[in-house]
């Protein structure tokens, strides 16, 4: 189903929300809605894929557990994550929807490459 | 050098802005601002790569060699553009920027899959 990434976004969720908006082999791009949600205390994502993300609106921060200090971002900025960086979401903000575009993106391939 | 998608957006601008956010393998995200631009008159895009194109901010017209109704974009709309479908940007606002982000990524890979 169609979807357009700016304007169609629930107004209350109890649960954040995942659209794919696309899917060709090693590219993967969804929409994330947050409202207020956060990932689990102690959590980590630890990825096989690599991800950039974007800020489309809202506001969030973005804590890795290599780095000291956590991330903030402000609609408009981007991150680069690479695959099996841990990272979680420390916050977003409760006062409105906040909308990420992710890329998935292969990561170690785990294998040659294919011979020319 | 790090740019903010939304916030560091040039006024006026004579010509097309195209800036790499992320380059990997094969994908590479890339923001693009025009003010007004179209594609040359009869000149066409014949992309070796796929390109899924998101309209951030502004409004254009896109038009495809094979469809007989151009596609008009607002903010939040995205197209799958298939590598060598030819297409150009018709129209986009004079009112204000338009901004977009654009993912290309691996096309036809001109050979067989690597074998597991």
């Amino acid at each position: 189903m169609y979807i357009n990434v700016l304007a169609e976004i629930p107004d209350r969720l109890d649960e954040e929300s995942f659209q794919d908006l696309l899917r060709s082999g090693p590219v993967r791009i969804e929409r994330i809605v947050s409202h207020g949600h956060t990932s689990p205390p102690s959590f980590w994502y630890d990825q096989d894929d690599a991800e950039w993300v974007l800020l489309l609106k809202g506001a969030a921060v973005l804590e890795f557990e290599d780095a000291p200090e956590p991330f903030r971002l402000a609609p408009g900025d981007h991150v680069n994550i690479p695959a099996h960086r841990r990272h979680r979401v420390a916050w977003t903000t409760p006062d409105e929807p906040t909308v990420w575009l992710a890329v998935f993106y292969g990561g170690d391939p785990g294998g040659e490459p294919p011979s020319a």
